[in-house]
């Protein structure tokens, strides 16, 4: 008798799988390859972050299991980085460390929708917000969003979703995005909150790119991002040290929970993953040290450097569509025009990839519908290597014009 | 309008969690108060381990993402575990890493069960089986295991349940067990895995406490537990570093994954959790050098030493059924002929506490039906205070006989 498979573990294969294994073959065989696919930024975390897990670690700190929504040095700490940034007076106690923002969302989802609600969010996004949701028994609403929207949901195309296929329980929110790096801003983000507040629709506002942003002025209120609790405080907010803080593997990622989901995510945490990781839990609370700071703004202008001069480029590569990265390290653009003989931007990945060794991520890993002709590029490789990406992308498309 | 907060969020409140509460108030006022509750070991992880994980922070390594199912070493390190230990050919793709023994827990019920199957497991048992499957929106099926099974489930068992409640598509099995630390023998072991298979059941074995066990003979094979990839590769098997390496808040563990779960599980980890934490999957290579392994042999003969111990009390205790402790580090009692004055367990605890500072978890969070009597006490806190424990919880029945 065979045993079943769930089938909603049927999660579908990502394209750029594929392609990071071909990158790794590539390498192993002696090309020279230039990825431009990464999720993360190089150089790690902070120092200041080290030395504290070093010496944790050096004193044989015994690292049981902490309270299931971290220590209270850690959630003061985080509290305050919100006076810090927003303005915003946030307690501990209503902050939730937790395993990652992956952790933060499978705990939010779990504590706001049930089997079988409906929660919409943006297409193009990030695919795991639909896969997560998907695996929980969620409905998943796509909604479309194109350049004339900036990528972001409106009031409008929420009416038009409701209307046409019936109410949502949630809707995820992403600003600045995953892939296009497109933000919304203050007075968007106070009028999605309050069509969410109307139309009883809980709003969980992934911010875990904020303070990785292009401002003209930095000085202004919203440069680094605008938080949903500043326009409410019903939304979950879900934030992470991995972007700005470069601590992607170390899994450690954060929830503002609003008053009546407390209970739940508090009791769902302990359960679920009894706690987020104690080593680095300890070590996070450097990362609000100025030194951390520092070194953090130091990459957000690298990164800058990185956009400034892929930015200058757009002329030479000739694309369509490019989404106004406002924020995060990607760039989401059309290739369309320069797609040449390959019928998608996947085919056209994978022949670049081959013959003139650049990885790049092709645009329906994030949009199944209207992604078929875009490319994701991740700046986090740095200006060289963009540099270089440029000039084997110009001398690929010259040759299959 | 208010926002809906997801019925599959109200997980149960634990007794447990009052009481640790209690003692943290008892000793800010200065109380002495021994803790009977920990389900973790003391003595934090091995110093191989926490010798690595201090250098690689030294040395500012850049511990990004890792694969969904974590590095290659450490898998390959795990599968080498299974030769050492038991005799098994493990291949390191067979060999998930994950958050903890919680995040294979969620992985496999999310790879295995739909929403709305029905999934088996003891009662007593960890309550967190049933609050995470209850959460996926899985039908926790529970199997009263009493003293004559020895607190596990039998086939005979599990035929009753199917014939008086329907088919069931999952059975959690735990040796040795949380609370009552019981375990299955081989031949009990291969009996249960062919009724699963006769029966179209997924079996998930939970063996995150081998190794601390109390065998007559230690060299008898099977004396660190009996693997259940030893009868049936198409069980999912989970282990960690928590128990038998005492590294409970580093938030590591791993299953061995059947093959036709292979995929979904590798998929739904990329989405749910990235990966497990990068820095503890480095320092965990160590765990398995021959320093670790005595430093958690050395463990386990302090537990031994301190299960002997109170042992050795129990007719001076006077309590009835106690779970013949065959590993983990608990002792599961009926405390019925000397509840004395109080209802229940709970209440007998929560007065020991008050009067005599002993702290131990009632039963009831372990089986609502039939642990209303029985207390969990918990061996990790060493000889020392279980010895003095015993004392106070033998002056405070007298006074209550």
């Amino acid at each position: 008798m065979s045993l079943k498979v769930a089938a909603r573990a049927a999660v579908p294969a990502f394209e750029v799988m594929r392609i990071l294994d071909r990158v790794a073959e590539l390498r192993a065989a002696g090309r020279d390859v230039v990825s431009l696919c990464a999720g993360e930024p190089s150089g790690g975390a902070p120092a200041a972050v080290h030395a504290r897990a070093a010496r944790i670690h050096a004193e044989r700190a015994e690292l049981g299991y902490t309270s299931a929504l971290g220590v209270r040095p850690l959630r003061e700490a985080i509290a305050a980085h919100y006076g810090r940034w927003y303005g915003l007076a946030v307690d501990p106690s209503e902050v939730a460390v937790t395993t990652g923002s992956s952790g933060a969302f499978v705990l939010s989802f779990l504590a706001a929708f049930d089997v079988g609600d409906r929660v919409a969010l943006a297409r193009p996004g990030y695919p795991a917000y639909r896969n997560i949701l998907a695996s929980l028994g969620c409905e998943v609403v796509e909604v479309d969003c194109g350049p004339a929207e900036r990528f972001q949901p409106t009031p409008a195309a929420l009416d038009v979703v409701v209307a046409e296929t019936g109410p949502i329980a949630g809707l995820v929110l992403a600003s600045p995005a995953n892939p296009t790096g497109t933000m919304v801003s203050r007075a968007e983000l106070t009028a999605l909150a309050a069509w969410c507040a109307a139309n009883g629709v809980r709003l969980v506002s992934d911010e875990i790119y904020h303070g990785i942003t292009y401002p003209e002025d930095p000085a202004v209120p919203g440069a680094k991002g605008v938080c949903a609790w500043e326009t409410d405080r019903s939304a979950v907010v879900v934030s992470s040290f991995s972007k700005y803080w470069g601590m992607t593997g170390w899994r450690l990622g954060w929830a503002l929970v609003p008053a009546d989901l407390r209970q739940a995510v508090d009791a769902l945490a302990g359960n679920v993953a009894l706690c987020p990781p104690t080593p680095a839990q300890h070590a996070a609370v450097e990362a609000f040290s100025p030194e951390a700071y520092a070194e953090a703004e130091a990459r957000v202008a690298d990164f800058a450097a990185t956009r400034a001069l892929l930015l200058g480029q757009l002329g030479r590569l000739g694309w369509g569509t490019v989404a106004p990265a406002d924020g995060a390290f990607y760039l989401y653009a059309d290739v369309a025009p320069k797609l040449g003989p390959f019928p998608d931007s996947a085919a056209w990945c994978a022949a670049l990839l081959e013959e003139e060794g650049v990885a790049v991520v092709p645009g329906a890993d994030f949009d199944a519908a209207h992604g078929t002709t875009f490319v994701r590029l991740s700046l986090a490789a740095g200006r060289a290597a963009v540099a270089e990406a440029v000039e084997r992308i110009v001398r690929f498309q010259d040759r299959h014009a």
